[in-house]
Order: structure tokens, then C-alpha cells, then sequence
């Protein structure tokens, strides 16, 4: 066999020395190879196509729209195409080589005779599936197994299946498609991808040179052009880590066939090393394995999908990184290519460290200036005490209105959590497995999240075109060890009131453990209601206020907005304007206590009204509600606290250890204090835009507070 | 060091291979024995205590209720004084015996002073608790850790101990409360396994005899008494496996003793070995490691519990059966004795073998006359595909009133569930962590489980004394490889109304995976309305009926009997006599197709109406509802299928293979039939009070269906 020009192949050349003999067929007793998560994936891989080798070929006449049969069958035959390659290469026998080519004389006869999709979506209708983004996914995986056996196909075969086949369906994707080839766009991502790697295939140089430049060349569109703008100069991907991970792939297998093919591109060292940059941010935007669920997210997507697994693959190629190898023992699989037979034995050779999952700033926008994605974390457990601050822009079409939405995570868990997409992706009896309509009118409200609600409204009136024109104004992100913190305000979210928030992970010796600070303000011209919701998991245990519970009816908080959805559950005053909730998941106590303004009530509700169709989970809300007012702020802290041991049946510190927050608002600068019942304070001073060294100082009822710079704690150790 | 008496501890002796070097303290990096459970629980035993041992002993007067400090204080200065023995015999460290006669000490001191205490409870007074049977526990820790100690104290020391604090506790524990003594109930359990323990240690023969036979001698009461009533000869406990681990801690460490002391007296041989049978039905009575939870079960305990801990060593010790070794992988944990480190050795040393998770019925009953719990399992996998028929007695105060309710699991995870006890043991803002109001009347009652309701009223109309005098007359219990089956039914639980459930577990080559048949069937005098309650788990996906959902407004669903607490919030009339419900939880699929009698509709409803305390997780339920009607039979069929896969964006066979459910009933003999999507057929014949040669045969729409004995499955592959 000689050298293949694509990396994931090219990889495997370099990997001759796998024989046959290492590849455990599942019957055979490889005992010891099992705990080689290589030889998992080959022989798992080596299963499925020996079974689907002795079937019937089955490339049906496109008829169905996605998650349809005909739409999965295709996708299901690109994916043996590619494997039949893989095992070829790493088993050297024929018959999946000959089952790769039957596959492919089967399509040499389907696709010439397809004009296009009956169900085409939208402008971007495919031949094959309906939308042109799936072929181009088809042929990415195509091409690579193709490529494999070309070498050693005839040369009549070799020229009917890439003059029928191969060559027709760039043509179509790029020629055919001029708006979305050279669309600096994800979907624009995956057809320059299969353009550009059949071209080295095949080749073919005009291809590569569109793929890259654009279809005139002229480098307006392409592959690089994509890669200078989708990602912010930190990695970020604008629509968020569950599209990230899509957008993802094309950009590293075609990364990978450049550098292999034309290696004086130095496409890994462009922007700084961006495509390495892509895929670590993308690992560092999970939370027990999977990806914060900000935007249109469905919420079982993590780091072990396969995207993210030829990521990993990649990138410890790039910087054999030994933290990388942890992140392949929370993937808990490999891809079945040279790379992740690399991980794999690294990985079994103990070589893993920690990866250093850390409180970053992500920036958003292809400059860096389109806000940016906070993330607070107190260690660098994945399953630590973890806050995620949504300071970016809309995130284009599936970009839910939450600006400065919070999330709260421990334990493994969700704790004050995003309700994601609605959708339940595949699932045929559920609207066809696409965006159901609660998506939009619900997942997308601001309501939805934890994020300040003006005027029962959502922000930018729920427009999408109208949230894509602005993005947060971001504060100073500081990472210390007393304090981590981030801020940022927006004065476009609604007419004429400007929403602030500062989040602090706050660390002091009077507390029992890291506590999150969450300082939330709306302030503007005329009389408005605020709600900050918190979307809250586990089970509400305790609270200063008395409930006023709908023990016999129920009807909707609101009829619009998306709060139709939530059933009004109970209702409460609060007394002193201080309130405290204490919730209990798994074996954790949570308590969130907030100085709230004067007048502020308490409104408990359920998700699940107005939901004929059982299409919502049911989940509590809680929304602190201050009506009529001209600003409104809310100093809250979110505090993890004591154990529940159900086995061994004890309960330690299952009441929060503060006693009152006090909060006391300047210019530009706020103190927020921690007032615990063993009789200590804990004060945080909060000034999110200004310069390092610059002075501050606040009277409180207790005294004067001073600090230095935007966030410090002056803590309970410092006397006051 | 010389031998003891407890075989706690004598067993320690055994050991005293165990030189200090292998207590691994928690700073010493003992990674290899990091892996072996024993050692794990010394060190962190030890850990516990040497932090202990620093701080000011801790011995309150009793104050509070179960739950409050002094309770959770004097629980935890008795394990100290236990652990202090462990340690002292393992590492031979003066510091532990010096640790746990500074606390015995204490109680020296404050013992004599002691009344009842402040906060007694009903009948059952103790003097450090607020019941008895806390002070039996306490005694039983603490004469065990005392035991090791002794020989190594002077005399005075030890005369004080005794006659101060042991011999009073012992005193009032047995002559003090003889009403509890000689009960035969597992409080008396505990107050004779703790005097009797302390007549081995101390070597009065008298408090033995009373321990072994009553206060009288007579075996008319005590421990001897109490093996042969309180589990019936399947060594099922009446009141559950929640409450059957409980009671089994005393059995099993008085056993060990009088084993130890008087071998002679064959303890456990008697009843056929009874007391190894109720450790070994406890684990069976568990799913994915928890209890079933039958009445009043907190569903977070499980197999991991204290009480089973040792319950294995024991086990271990008397049979050596290395299946036991899975149960302590399940485990994760052991107890720090002796019996404790020779399962961790040997599971170590891979010498685990399948623990046989099986089909089996559990009779209930001193005589195995009182129904049964039977138990339906397709495979010995522990998460694998199990339904629990509760054919029981009532299980006395803490029973529910499920008569043949069903339990449905998979996965590792509840299908068709059990609400449990509507109690937050231990978190004091919950009514003190007592059992709550909703326990009487929501939890208790027949519509919280998945059990046949008449007149929206409960079984035995909600009476326990009631309920305590009847129990389902039970049927055939028959395994075999086609199909597995129970069958139980009632003429009590109603006036002149006999219930009547048949489950069968049935696997057929033309159903992708095994599938439940459940048969249930009211009947009798006058019109009534029938409501089959399904409490599920996971989400609606796909309906055969349309669902008139109350979008805009809710209301309970009754006012009494539990009804009131749950909202109804959709109904939907059913085509054809036919109710197919699927349900996705994780990723799989579940169906419910139900043939129905004409007339019936469908209710859906949600827990936590009427709960203004919050009290009652958020469940869904849906109800078959037959009103008015002499008799309603439901032959449904629960079939696990498919898959979800979220993470690589597939799913399989989403929809149920079932096209309808046909249900001929007559004499004593059923037959139910599914009629496959795929055309083909698959006949149940029941018949489940009938002799293993008895005939029987049935007319359906589609032929005669005969077969012999009580349950057959007349396969898609023998043709009709
Ligand atoms: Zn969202
Ligand atoms: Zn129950």
C-alpha cells in the first residue's frame, strides 16, 4: 500500500505495522486488547461490517426528509464506505474492499438518474439527502474510505465511480451551490471540506484551490476564509459548543489532508494555531462530559461524540499533550484511525494527566469583540463547582435570548440549569425528530433561563435579527484565589434599561466551601417589572418565606413570551427583602439567599402548561419579581453546602450558613456582604470595569469597605 | 490479645495476622492496597477517629427527637466507642482503647442521672433516646467495641463501666420494658441481641437465657421466638426489604455470637438454615443495588447499607460462595472486621463469581402462608429486565396498600414505580425528617401505585388493621425458558369485589426482546369503576389516542383516598378497546399496549396538587379508567425496544412491534395474544390455578388456542 494523501487514512499508512492479527475479531478471546479501547473500536467496527457484509446492498431512492429511512440509510452507507476502508487498510482483506466498491456501484447507478431531493430544504436542497450540508457530510466520509482502495481498484472502475459518482457530486457542491460553497458558514465548511479532500484524492488541484480560496479563487470565500472568521481568536464557535462540535469536523479532517498534502500551507499555525485553539476550547466548554447547553443544545451531546473524538485525535497529534488522554478516559472511546490507536495506547500506558479544565474567558466574534462565553470554575475536577456566564453575542439563528444567562453546576449535576432545545432529535413520533414549536416559543424566551426578564418581554422583543446586532458590553474577567469574576451590561436587550450582572467565584476561610456570588441589576427610564428566574433542579427543602401554594387550580404565569408555558405553582412575600431557598439533589444542599428590592415577591412555578402535545419536561422555576419599579438589583449567593447520606443515613449543615446578604450599590461599584450566622462577614467588592490598581471604597452598615482594582474579598480573616 | 466472645470481634482475633504496618494511614500512600476494600474502610476508619480523638469528647444530655444533635450524637459516640475496639485490635495503638474509655466514661457519669427521656415516644421510652430501640442499637455498637477492650482494663475501671452504664442499660433494656423485650417484632430484636451480646461479654449466663428465650425463660418470647416468626421460611421479612435489612443487623451479630459462644446450639442451622436465607433474600429483594420499594422504603437505601455490609460477611463466612464476592463489587464497601477483609482479599484475588439474580417467589408469613413477593427476572444481569409482583401480606403499619401492585425496572432504572415513603429522612426542615402527611395519605394509598383501584377508594378502604387481616390468595409460580408467571387474587380488598393479576415474563423468537404480560382483572357484585394506575418513568412519545390535555387550567383529580393529590391534566378516549402508550427513558424505548374493555378512557395526571409544603417529588401517571361496569379486565403488554443513541444521533425501532393486543377471557383460563406488527401471532395461555397436566383450550378470532398446565406461550413459531 502506498502513502494515502488524506491524514486519517495517511495516518494509518504510517501504521503498517498494525497486521491483521491485532485486529480481535469480537469472537476471538482477546482478552487483554479488550482494555484497549483501539482494538474496541476495530473490533467493534470489524462486527458490524462482517454482519452487514452478508445483507443485501441497500442505497434506496432518496425519498425521506432527515431522520427519515431513506435519509439514515445513506448516511449509514457513507459511514461503511469509510469503515470498509479503514478495515481494508488495517486488515489488508478483500472483501471490505469489495463491499466498499458494491456500495459504490451502487451509487454509480443511483446518482446520475437524481434531479433534486423531493423533500429539498429551503435554498440548500441535496440530490442524495434534502439539504446539500448531508451530502457534503456523505462525501467527506466517502472520499476518505475511497481513497483507500482507489490504489487498487482497475482503472475502468477507478473512472466510472469518480466521473459517475465522485466528481458529479463536487460539481454539485461547489458549482451547483455557489451561495453556500463559498458562504462563510458551517454548512460552507463541510462542502469546501468534501471538495477540497476529493481533490487531493482525485487529484484534482482546481478543486483544492475552490475549496480553499473560494469559487473564483479569490479567497472572499473558502475553507480559509472560514477559518479566519468562525472561530473567535479563542476558539469560539458563535452559535455555541453544541454547534461547535459539528462545525468542528470539516475543519479537522480538511486541516489535516492540507497539512498532509500541502504542508508549506502551515494551515495548523494559521491565526495562531486556531484549529488546535477550536478543539481544546470545545473541550473546555463541557460539564461532566457534555457541552454546556446554551442555545439550541440537546442536552445528551458531550465530548464522547465523534466529533470530538477525531478532535481529540488531532490535536494530541499536533501537541501530544498528555492532558488530552484524560479527556480520552471521560470519552471512553477512540476513533478507530491511527490517532486513536495512538491515544489508546498512550492511555493504557498510564501516560495520562490532568486536563486542566480552569475559570476561562472565551471571546466571541471572528476579531474577539462580540462579547465572550465566562466560565468560573473552582478546581479543575470536570465535576466541580462550576458557573457559566452567557456574555456573547445572539448566536445567530439558534441563539436563545438569555444575554447574561447563568448556569450553576456540582457534583456532576445540573444545578441552576438552561432547558436547551426542544426537540427530540430522531425521534419520528415527536414532530419528525425537528425543533418542535416550543422551542422557539418556549427554550428561546428569556424566561427560559436565568436571566433578568423586563416588562414579562424577552429581550430584543424575541427577534432573532434584532439580538444579532448586539452583544454585551464585557467588564474585567479576573481569575484569582480569592476571587474569579466576570461582568458585562447590555443596554439594547430592551428599550431604555440597561441589564447588569457580575458573577464572583468567592473563596474565603469562613466558608465551608467556594460560593458563587451573582450580582444582577436592571435599571432605566420609567416604572418596569423585573423576574429572575431561576431554573433550579433537585427539591426545595427550605425557605425563609411562607409559600402561598395553587394546591387545587392552577393556571399559567403569563400568555406569552414563553411564559404560557410555566403553570403559576405558589406565591410568596418576603420578609426583610431577603430571600432564601434551600434545595437538596442527590446527596448536596444548595442555598440561594438574595437582598432583593423592597416589594420583591417570590413566584414558584412548573413547567408544562400549555403543552397539549407532552413535548416539555416538567422542571421548577423560581422568579424573584419586583414590580414597578425604575431598577431593581439582586445580590444573590449560591452556596453548595453539607451532605445527605441516605446509605449511612446522616445529615450534615443542611441550613445555609448565611445569615443575611447585604448589598450596597454605588457608581459603578457594589458591595455585597456575606452576613454568616456564626457571626462573621464576608465582604465582596464589585467594580467590573475598572483598572487594576484604581480605589475603591463603600460604607456599609458595618463600616466602611475599601478595595483595590475591579473584585476583591475582604474577608472574614481581615478584620473590617 | 486472647479471644473474644462477639464474633465481630473474635473474628478480629482470628486475624491477628493483621500487624499494624498494613492499616494504611491515609497520608501513607499505600497505592496498592488503595485497591483492596478493606483496607480502604481501616484507613479511612482510622482517619475518623484520629481526627476524633483530637477534639473534646461529646456526651450531651439527651434532649432531642430522632434526628436532633443529641439523638445524632450519642448514635455517633457509640459507633466511636465500636471503632475505637476495631482499631485497638487491629494496630494495637493504645490510643483507641484510651479513646474509647474516655468516652464510656462520660457515660458512666451521665447514665445514673438519666429519667426517661424528655422527648419519649409512645410505649417505648428509652433513656439516652427518645425510643428503646435506639438504645438497644446503641448498646449492641457499643458492647462490641467494650468487648475487645476489657481484658486490657483494670478491674475497678472495669467494675465502673459495668455496673454504672452496661448492666442498668442491659437492666432496663430487658426487665426495664418487658412489653418490648418479649415482642415478637424486630425492636424486641434489637433489645435481646444488645442484653444477650452483653451476657456473653460480661459472662452472665442469666441475660443470655432471658435474651434466647424472654424474660420468663419459656421461649414464649425472645430472640429464639423472634427467628422463627419474624421471617417466614423463604426468609422474607413482612414488612419489606427496607425494613428487612433493618431488622437483620441484630439477627446476624447475635447470631455470630451465640455461634461463637455456644455452637452447640446450632443457630444457624435452625429453620433450615433461616437465618442465611434472610440475608441472601434481602439481596435478591434489590434492583441496580437499591431495595424495591415496597412500603415505606426510602428509595436511596439499598444493598450498600451497614446492615448488609455485614449481612454478607456473615454470609461469606457460613457458605464461602463466591457469588457473594459480585455482591460486594455492587457493594463497593465492606465492614472493618475480619469477615470484612477476607471478602476483600478475596475478591481482590478475582475470585467473584455471578451473584444468581433469578425469578423466585419469596413467601410470606412465619408459615410461608401469607402471599408473596414474586419476582420475575430475564436474566441474572442486576439491571436487567425485572418485574416484582407485591402478592404480600400488608407488611403491618409501614405497609401500603398495593395489593398485587406491580413494579417494573430496567436499565438500572424504575419503568412502572413505586412512589416509596414520602419522608426526607434526616433533613430537619421536613417535618423533622419524620414521615410526612403525605405519607398517610398519599404514598400509602392504592392510586400511588400501580395497582387496580375500585371506586377511587383504597384497598381495605385504607384501614391497616384491616388490611393486616387478609392477603392475596396466590396462584402458580412457574419458570421456564418461555415463559415465567404469577398469579394472586383477593376477595378482601373490596367488599364483594375479587381482584385478580397474572404477570408473565415471555420471550418468543418473533419479539426483539423479552416482554411482560400483565393480566389484571376486577369483578364483582354491582356497577363500579375500575382505575389501573401505570406511574412511569421517562417521557411520552407516541400515543395511539389523542390526548384532550388541560392546557390552560388543572384541578385534582379526586378529593380523597391520595386522589387529591394528583392534577389531572390530560384524558383521551380510546379507538377500539385498544391503549398504546410509549415512553423513551434514557435510551430506550418502552410501550404499554393494553386491550382494554369498551368504554374505557385514559386519565393523565401529575403529582403535587394539594402539597402547599412541596413536599411530593413531580411524577406523571396515567390511568385506565372503566366506569360503571360489572368487571373490567386490562391484558397489557410492556415491551422494552429500540435504542436512543443521542450521542452518535440514531434510533432504532422507536415505535412498539405490537399492532394489537386481543384478550379472550374465560373459566379460570385467559388468553392473551399480540399481534405482531410483522404478522405474526404470539398466544399467552393463563391459567394460573390449575395443575401442571390440567388442559385447557380456548376459541380466539384467529383459532383454537390449547395448552396444559398453568402458563404456556404459543410462539409465533408453532403455527396456529
Ligand atoms: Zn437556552
Ligand atoms: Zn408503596
Amino acid at each position: 500500500m502506498r502513502t494515502h494523501l488524506l491524514i486519517a487514512t495517511a495516518v494509518f499508512a504510517v501504521s503498517s505495522c498494525i497486521a491483521p492479527q491485532t485486529v480481535s475479531s469480537p469472537t476471538s478471546e482477546a482478552t487483554n486488547s479488550a482494555s484497549n479501547l483501539y482494538d474496541k473500536v476495530l473490533s467493534e467496527t470489524r462486527a458490524r461490517l462482517d454482519s452487514a457484509i452478508g445483507n443485501p446492498i441497500d442505497v434506496p431512492v432518496p425519498l425521506d426528509a432527515g431522520g427519515g429511512y431513506t435519509h439514515e440509510q445513506h448516511k449509514r452507507n457513507a459511514k461503511a464506505i469509510y469503515q470498509a476502508g479503514l478495515l481494508y487498510e488495517a486488515t489488508g482483506e478483500r472483501k471490505y474492499l469489495d463491499h466498499a466498491v458494491r456500495l459504490l456501484d451502487s451509487y454509480v447507478e443511483l446518482y446520475p438518474t437524481l434531479g433534486l431531493h423531493p423533500k429539498q430544504k429551503e435554498q440548500t436542497p441535496g440530490r442524495l439527502f434534502w439539504q446539500s450540508l448531508n451530502e457534503a457530510w456523505w462525501l467527506v466520509y466517502t472520499i476518505q474510505g475511497y481513497e483507500i482502495i482507489r490504489d487498487d481498484l482497475a482503472d475502468d472502475k477507478r473512472g466510472e465511480i469518480e466521473s459517475e459518482l465522485i466528481r458529479p457530486m463536487a460539481e454539485f457542491l461547489s458549482e451547483g451551490q455557489p451561495q453556500t460553497f463559498d458562504k462563510v458558514h458551517n454548512h460552507g465548511t463541510w462542502a469546501t471540506a468534501a471538495v477540497g479532500m476529493t481533490g487531493y484524492v482525485l487529484g484534482d488541484q482546481s478543486y483544492v484551490e475552490k475549496a480553499l480560496l473560494g469559487l473564483d479563487r479569490s479567497g472572499t470565500g473558502g475553507f480559509l476564509r472560514q477559518l479566519d472568521e468562525l472561530f473567535s481568536p479563542d476558539g469560539y464557535y458563535n452559535e455555541g459548543p453544541y454547534y461547535q462540535r459539528f462545525a468542528l469536523m470539516p475543519f479537522v479532517l480538511f486541516g489535516q489532508a492540507i497539512q498532509a498534502n500541502e504542508p508549506e500551507r502551515g494551515i495548523f499555525e494559521r491565526r495562531d494555531g486556531i484549529l488546535e485553539k477550536a478543539i481544546l476550547s470545545t473541550i473546555h466548554q463541557n460539564y461532566a462530559g457534555l457541552f454546556f447547553p446554551i442555545n439550541d443544545a440537546i442536552k445528551d451531546k458531550g465530548i464522547a461524540t465523534q466529533e470530538l473524538l477525531y478532535g481529540v485525535a488531532v490535536a494530541y497529534e499536533l501537541s501530544g499533550d498528555p492532558a488530552l488522554l484524560s479527556v480520552v478516559a471521560e470519552q471512553g472511546r477512540v476513533v478507530p484511525t491511527e490517532g486513536g490507536r495512538q491515544l489508546a495506547t498512550d492511555l493504557s500506558a498510564g501516560k495520562a494527566e490532568p486536563f486542566p479544565y480552569q475559570s476561562m474567558r472565551l471571546r466571541d466574534g471572528a476579531n474577539g469583540d462580540q462579547g465572550a462565553l465566562d466560565v468560573l470554575r473552582a478546581s479543575d475536577d470536570p465535576n466541580g463547582f462550576t458557573a457559566v456566564v452567557k456574555n456573547t453575542s445572539q448566536g445567530l439563528g439558534h441563539g436563545h435570548f438569555d444575554k447574561m444567562g447563568l448556569l450553576v453546576f456540582d457534583r456532576g449535576s445540573e444545578i441552576l440549569r438552561d432547558y436547551g432545545a426542544a426537540r427530540f432529535l430522531n425521534i419520528e413520533a415527536k414532530y419528525g425528530g425537528h425543533y418542535l414549536r416550543e422551542n422557539d416559543a418556549y427554550a428561546k424566551q428569556t424566561i427560559a433561563h436565568n436571566a433578568l426578564v423586563v416588562d414579562r418581554t424577552s429581550h430584543f422583543g424575541g427577534v432573532t435579527e434584532e439580538g444579532n446586532k448586539h452583544r454585551p458590553d464585557i467588564g474585567d474577567f479576573v481569575i484569582g484565589e480569592r476571587i474569579s469574576a466576570t461582568s458585562a451590561s447590555i443596554d439594547k436587550a430592551y428599550p431604555a434599561v440597561t441589564l447588569t450582572r457580575t458573577v464572583a467565584l468567592v473563596n474565603d476561610p469562613a466558608l465551608e466551601a467556594p460560593v458563587l456570588i451573582d450580582l444582577v441589576r436592571g435599571a432605566g427610564e420609567g416604572l418596569h417589572d423585573f423576574d429572575l428566574p431561576w431554573h433550579y433542579n433537585g427539591q426545595l427543602v427550605e425557605t425563609n418565606y411562607t409559600i402561598d401554594a395553587d394546591t387545587i387550580a392552577r393556571a399559567p404565569l403569563g400568555d406569552q413570551a414563553g411564559y404560557q408555558y410555566l403553570w403559576k405553582v405558589g406565591e410568596a412575600e418576603l420578609p426583610n427583602a431577603q430571600a432564601q431557598t434551600t434545595l437538596l439533589l442527590d446527596n448536596r444542599f444548595y442555598s440561594l439567599t438574595s437582598a432583593v428590592p423592597e416589594g420583591t415577591h417570590v413566584l414558584l412555578a412548573e413547567l408544562g402548561a400549555n403543552d397539549p402535545d407532552f413535548n416539555l419536561r416538567r422542571e421548577p422555576a423560581l422568579i424573584l419579581r419586583t414590580p414597578l419599579s425604575r431598577s431593581a438589583s439582586f445580590a444573590t449567593v449560591i452556596e453548595p453546602h453539607g451532605e445527605y447520606n441516605g446509605i449511612d443515613e446522616f445529615t450534615l449543615a443542611s441550613h445555609s450558613q448565611i445569615e443575611r446578604v447585604e448589598h450596597v450599590e454605588g457608581d459603578g461599584m457594589d458591595v455585597v456582604q456575606l452576613h454568616l450566622k456564626s457571626g462573621e462577614t464576608v465582604s465582596v467588592g464589585l467594580a467590573g470595569k475598572s483598572g487594576s490598581s484604581e480605589q475603591h471604597i463603600m460604607q456599609t452598615d458595618s463600616g466602611a469597605v475599601s478595595w483595590t482594582g475591579p473584585y476583591e474579598v475582604i474577608g472574614s480573616d481581615q478584620g473590617e
